[in-house]
């Protein structure tokens, strides 16, 4: 065996050890019993226990610099397979053993601390171990600027989508800080000159819920011998590329939270089944990174799904599922609440208009906070000063400001870009789709989706991580990143 | 850390491992769609040959050398840890890494050639792989004799319940042989007598079933934050020791079936979850093994359940659930259906007293291959004139007789023996039970049944697998195991 296949046999384990770490989690969060939580952290940490030592044994070091020296050897497919293990690779030695280990228990401890602090609305409560998890993160961050070669908050972004520049990011954001402040504003306004929209009133049996997405997942695409939907606490994709589970929440009084959850999983579901079968436990194999998988999610939630075209076929299918209910409906009335927009406080119960700005918020502190420019005690202050100077609300308490978010407490920094990363990308993505395929708009109100995901699996789904992220945008859409057709789509569903 | 505490962690590592292949194993049986089997074996494979690699690592050895040393130093639980360490360690490395993974091919090859074959009722469409997958056992066994010092056929024997001789296996199942047939006959002959029993006659709706089975689970003691109940094609009982998972089938026309799958399993998983929590994921805190394990099962069902005592503390809940149809069910009829005897020739639709004779069948045909004294082509008709011989009944074709049971094919040998163990030492244990605390059937009928689980959990499930089975025996009933109580209890239940 050459020195690269010596590679494949090693990092087909770690992912067939992620699968299986993976599968757990949602076990953990679909259908254990609360008595198992114990075990399961142990669990788990046996596995990664394992992955670490296959990944960090000395001789994958040589056997990556010998299959580098190689490379001319090797397909475009492996070249780029040996790129992201070299990456996995520095990710997972940049850092010491013992940090690693500190800042987990950090996190974890952390977490638990949150969540009895976010209930009582008290900051200061978090404060100590929200201090030591940012302190260890800096620490960790540094370790992986200096393996990886970028700036520290950067080689955090790359652990979630490799290769897009901060520098990016902030032109991205800036550009949205440009109009979207004002945009929110119009938006407001006309949406205020609207007549009122008719409410969907329930109630909503969970069972009649649960037929009718499964019903749409079908028509998606979403093939149930290869997956499953089941229900958490929070909405998210799990499994493997041949065993889907993603899960919902049924909310009895409004039907319409649960099936916008499953229709946003279902995007990330039909990404993972779609990724290239061959490279199925290699890093290529992998799907590109967060924002990619975000962009997936938003294509068919926000551009497909909200859509006046998508709301007319499912009317019918909603109102034989969800019976009397259902009867008065018409597409408008379904329409008008997918589409209402509004300043809240709160990021997951946000719109698609304002939910950039939530994240610009977070990016903005947890940049300032990494680089040592804003202390944790002054987070609260902070993040109301700031959300007011976006979005011109401010939090009552700090459960409403800076403690509605799990993401800092449990560890995840440098993750919150990717959701707006991904919005633009799916705005992006779309628009050249309807360029690209005649008759788009008029198939999806048909329920024809084939063709659109026939063309992401071209251009996006089966190509794994082949790409870098930037390089994938460009070759998918003609174009480098950018916000103009985020603008445009927010424009013409919301201004038109 | 000693020798001693450098093993423990290791050990502990490998239990977390073996924790998370069962629970993606009760996955495969309960929850996964089907298109997710393939990704399951490899994921499966992976985390199996972490352990192997585990265990297998030269330090291990050389560990072990130096804790057996040391020994003195060590308490008993620690000993005994210790003893069950080198005993694991023994049957993993006395077989060749490439006669393990023949083996395991030839085994999967094997089921599913055998899947069909039984479909066909053709016993020579799955001989050649049969064959094979005898051929290789006996290789096993051989090597795994040497490194144990056993016999071949306990060499396999002992991977499932340590420390039972052939020569004590020989004795029981002789004394059963002796007393059995003659049962039967005067069984069947007093059960024609009575007046025909009244029918169970349904339809059972699935979820009525399902909510009787799980609130007699707990009055028995289940604890559903720390387990579930679930459906697949075979109960089983899977799972940790704080997050049990045991299935069943609902048959809809026949209510009795299924509810008695769950308490037989709820027997396994009221062991499990008793086992001595300070030694979990220790070899000492596993429970005893196979035979012990299904002791407790079927002292549950057989001893417990089907008794009068039960089943009419039972019959008032089970007609709250059921509904109409229980309506006119008196606790006499429920006794009826429990203990209804036949001449059945499939052993899994086999009642208490004819059971043995199937495992007897199955062992002596499995010593005699294993010993090379039967020819895999001669399995058929020795079948057929072994049961003949024991239950006077000849199978029609090869489905009723040697393809019912997947064992041998699936490659488990040695394994059935176990069935009947148990219920030697579920009849003993109940016998010391009922000697030892006043008043246990009234407090059964009163469906008190703490009493009994704290017996247990202090003579049985607290001690793992501190003392081998033959010591564990002795000490909970004061003897070595015998028929004596069997036989007495099927007098009494059948005959009296």
């Amino acid at each position: 065996m050459t020195p690269y296949q010596r590679l494949e046999a090693r990092f087909r384990r770690l992912g067939q050890l992620d699968e299986a770490i993976r599968l757990l989690q949602w076990d953990a969060a679909a259908v254990m019993p609360e008595g198992g939580a114990g075990g399961r952290a142990e669990q788990l940490a046996a596995l990664r226990l394992c992955a670490r030592e296959i990944l960090a044994a000395p001789e994958i070091s040589d056997l990556l610099a010998a299959a580098e020296t190689e490379s001319a050897t090797l397909d475009p497919w492996q070249r780029a397979n040996l790129r992201e293990m070299r990456r996995r690779w520095r990710h997972r030695t940049a850092v010491p053993a013992e940090l690693v280990a500190a800042r987990s228990r950090a996190c974890s401890e952390c977490e638990m601390v949150w969540r009895r602090a976010r209930r009582a609305g008290d900051f200061s409560a978090v404060l100590p171990a929200f201090a030591r998890v940012l302190s260890l993160t800096r620490e960790l961050a540094d370790a992986k600027a200096a393996a990886l070669d970028l700036t520290p908050y950067e080689a955090l972004i790359d652990q979630y989508e490799p290769g897009i520049a901060v520098a990016t990011i902030d032109s991205l954001f800036a550009d949205l800080v440009r109009f979207l402040p004002d945009l929110v504003e119009e938006v407001l306004a006309r949406q205020k000159r609207l007549p009122a929209a008719k409410p969907l009133v329930g109630p909503f049996p969970a069972a009649a819920q649960r037929r009718a997405a499964m019903r749409l997942m079908e028509r998606l695409g979403f093939d149930f011998a290869h997956g499953r939907l089941d229900e958490s606490a929070h909405p998210f994709c799990g499994g493997t590329q041949d065993d889907v589970r993603i899960t919902t929440r049924w909310n009895e009084e409004d039907f319409f939270q649960g099936l916008m959850a499953v229709l946003h999983e279902t995007g990330h579901a039909l990404y993972k089944r779609a990724l290239p079968a061959a490279w199925r436990w290699q890093p290529v194999g992998a799907a590109r990174g967060m924002a990619v998988h975000e962009s997936q999610s938003l294509l068919l939630e926000m551009q497909v799904c909200r859509s006046r075209a998508f709301l007319g076929f499912a009317l019918p299918l909603l109102q034989a599922e969800l019976g009397e209910a259902a009867g008065a409906w018409d597409a408008d009335r379904l329409y008008r609440r997918a589409t209402n927009v509004g300043r809240t406080l709160i990021r997951v119960e946000a719109d698609e208009v304002t939910y950039p700005l939530h994240v610009i918020l977070r990016y903005r502190l947890e940049r300032a906070m990494i680089a040592g420019d804003l202390e944790p005690r002054d987070l609260p202050d902070a993040w109301a000063e700031g959300l007011a100077l976006l979005l011109a609300v401010r939090p009552g308490n700090d459960r409403e400001g800076c403690l509605q978010d799990i993401h800092w407490y449990e560890g995840f920094w440098g993750y919150f870009p990717t959701y707006t990363l991904g919005a633009l990308l799916a705005a992006q993505l779309f628009a050249a789709a309807r360029r690209e395929i005649p008759g788009l708009e008029d198939g999806i109100a048909a329920g024809r989706f084939a063709p659109l995901f026939d063309w992401l699996g071209a251009r996006v789904h089966g190509r794994g991580s082949l790409l870098p992220t930037a390089e994938l945008v460009e070759s998918a859409t003609g174009a480098p990143l950018g916000t103009a057709s985020f603008e445009r789509h927010l424009r013409a569903r919301y201004l038109a």
